[in-house]
C-alpha cells in the first residue's frame, strides 16, 4: 500500500527500532509504548484486518506472537504480557498489528477490562448467544466451501 | 485440571452460553462482559499462556478467533472488534482465554491504550529493542532445535 506507514517499515523505507524480521513478518517498538518494551507485529503483506488475514498469515503470525510474549517478558523480566489487536474501531494505522506488551502488577493497566457490564436477563443473555452462534456457522461454513 | 473452571466449562459440568464448541476449542459468553457479546475463546486442552501453546493449537485458535470477530460485528451491527489475551498479569482464569469483543467508536472503550508513555532517549530506545532481539533470537532458535 503506497501510503501504509507499516508497508514502509516493512520495506525498510521508515526507520524502526525493529526486534525482528523473517521476510513474513516484522516486529518493532511502538514509539509510544504502555510500557518500554510494548512491540507491533505485523505481516508483510498488507491486510487491515483479521478477517482480510490468511489461515497462513495467522498461523505465522501467532507462532510469533507466542515467541514475542515470552521475549518481553525473559528479556525484560516482567511478570506477565498482553497481546491485543483492534480491528478498525481504535485502529490507528490500518495494517493489521498486534499488540505485545509486558505486564507487572501494580503497573496500573486494569483499565481496559474495567468497568464491566452485567446482561439484563437471561432472554438477552440468549438472543446474544444464538446470534453469535448462528453468524458463526454460516462465516465457518462459507469459509469451508 | 481438576479445578479449573474453564475446563469444566469445556468438558460440559458447568454451564456456560455456549457460541460455538468443535471438539477442540470452545467460545461462550463472558458473563461480565465488556459490551453484550464479549466472547472468551478457549483451547479446550489446558494451557494457562501463550507460551505454552503448541503451534497447532495457536493455528486453529487464530482461526477461530478470526471468524468470531467477524462474527460479533456482523451478528450484533459492530463497526469493529477487539481480540486480547492475558498472560499472568490480569489474567483471571488461569486457562489461556482470548477475548473477543464488539466495538463500536465513541462506546468509551479507549482507556486500556492510553495514556502512552515515551522513551526517556535513543539509547534507551537502543536498549531495549538490542535485548528484545537478542531473547527473540535465542528463544526461536529453541524452538527449531
Amino acid at each position: 500500500m503506497p501510503h501504509c506507514v507499516f508497508c514502509k517499515i516493512a520495506a525498510g523505507e521508515v526507520p524502526a527500532s525493529v526486534v525482528f524480521d523473517d521476510g513474513q513478518a516484522l516486529a518493532f517498538l511502538d514509539h509510544r509504548p504502555l510500557f518500554p518494551g510494548h512491540c507491533l507485529l505485523i505481516p508483510k503483506i498488507h491486510v487491515e484486518t483479521l478477517a482480510e488475514a490468511s489461515p497462513e498469515m495467522l498461523a505465522h503470525l501467532s507462532g510469533k506472537a507466542r515467541l514475542l510474549s515470552m521475549a518481553v517478558e525473559e528479556a525484560l523480566g516482567a511478570q506477565g504480557s498482553f497481546v491485543a489487536l483492534n480491528n478498525r474501531v481504535s485502529q490507528s494505522v490500518p495494517h493489521l498489528h498486534i499488540h505485545v506488551v509486558p505486564r507487572t502488577k501494580g503497573d496500573g493497566l486494569k483499565g481496559f477490562f474495567w468497568p464491566r457490564q452485567k446482561y439484563s436477563n437471561i432472554e438477552h443473555v440468549e438472543n446474544i448467544r444464538s446470534q453469535l452462534e448462528n453468524k458463526f456457522r454460516e462465516l465457518s461454513q462459507s469459509a469451508n466451501t
